[in-house]
């Protein structure tokens, strides 16, 4: 039964999506969808990407939480435009969510990070109008959630392995991890970090740096 | 769009559950619906109480996984009996789910532990017919997360804090994810466990053995 409820529901989402794409396009703005499991360090991620291109790039972060705005509380310290979305009961952000974001969104920023509700499986089905979607892995959560939650691995196009800090602490193997997520995506780009001591953001930076320089070349 | 569709389906699900209610009811089954994030450690956990108590209890274990049947093949080395369900496309167990693996429980158990889809938010809207739901809840994800997810903590009988272990690695404060529970819910029973070193689980299993001898009595 849910399931031919939820086919409609996805057509009609990805509908929407094409036409935040074309909102965004306008502004040439790189839009990112970042997903990952209740603390796998999101909103530590995004704090690392904002620290090191502020400066030099005009960026928002779209926050999505069921309730409450402790992330975009942490993310307004760091003197950025950030847009709060509380879906209430609903367990990812959708297309229509954002759009209703784009009426706020009154300049054209570089870089848009859009960072979902927490969770590995609903909010990987639901497209936004982002450029691609990032997922954030965090060490204590095992090197078998790619093979546990399959789709997000292998729509990502870019995975962050994060709390790699913790290792020494934890049974999580590094190399199958990386193998468990090729095996669902074999193009996927990994980098791995601690967003508590900022190991690994500036590999990553230099990547996001790059897409940001192809959107300039497209002006 | 979306929660119009939801209604009627929480509805029609609330109705099966109390049929699997009924079914669990004759065999004095005490049913736990154990919640929690990817990689929370729900089967380490599950794996803690079986070793404590197959001896002198008869275990079923039905497992949730969206893909895969890694954490059955884990507890089917404890010898003890297991269900796997596959949801496929499906972020949560439902109660037509678990009265599908009905016609397999061909003898009564004393105890049944399901373990749902790896997922903070929507596992906590679909009751299955359980006795009662129990959060799992570890140091990694941060302090806040009761406060992010409330449903499933307002609704849990016991919240098990789980990954003690990692205490001094961590920016967990223990005081005040303790005080994010209870504020969603005062009547909360809290467990602090390391399902790696088994600290805490003598406390939960003696918890536990006292809601099964309340079945027994019934008979």
């Amino acid at each position: 039964m849910k399931i031919d409820i939820l086919k409609p529901v996805l057509v009609s989402n990805k509908e929407r999506a094409k036409e935040n794409r074309v909102f965004f396009d306008k502004s040439n703005s790189l839009v990112l969808n970042i997903i990952g499991s209740p603390g796998s360090g999101k909103t530590s991620v995004i704090e690392n990407i904002v620290k090191r291109l502020k400066s030099r790039f005009k960026i928002l972060v779209i926050e999505g939480d069921i309730k409450g705005s402790i992330d975009s509380e942490r993310l307004n310290k760091l003197k950025i435009d950030t847009i709060q979305i509380n879906t209430q009961t609903e367990c990812h952000l959708d297309a229509f969510m954002i759009a209703q974001t784009l009426p706020k969104v009154d300049k054209p920023y570089d870089l848009i990070l859009i960072e979902n509700v927490g969770n590995l499986v609903c909010p990987a089905e639901f497209e936004v109008g982002e450029d691609y979607k990032i997922a954030v892995l965090s060490t204590p959560e095992g090197d078998d959630k790619p093979i546990k939650y399959p789709l997000l691995f292998h729509l990502a196009k870019v995975v962050i392995i994060n709390k790699i800090d913790l290792l020494p602490h934890l049974d999580f193997n590094l190399k199958k991890a990386k193998k468990n997520i090729v095996d669902k995506n074999p193009k996927a780009i990994i980098f791995v970090v601690s967003a508590k001591n900022g190991r690994g953001f500036d590999k990553l930076v230099d990547f996001i740096k790059k897409e940001l320089a192809k959107k300039k070349i497209k002006v």
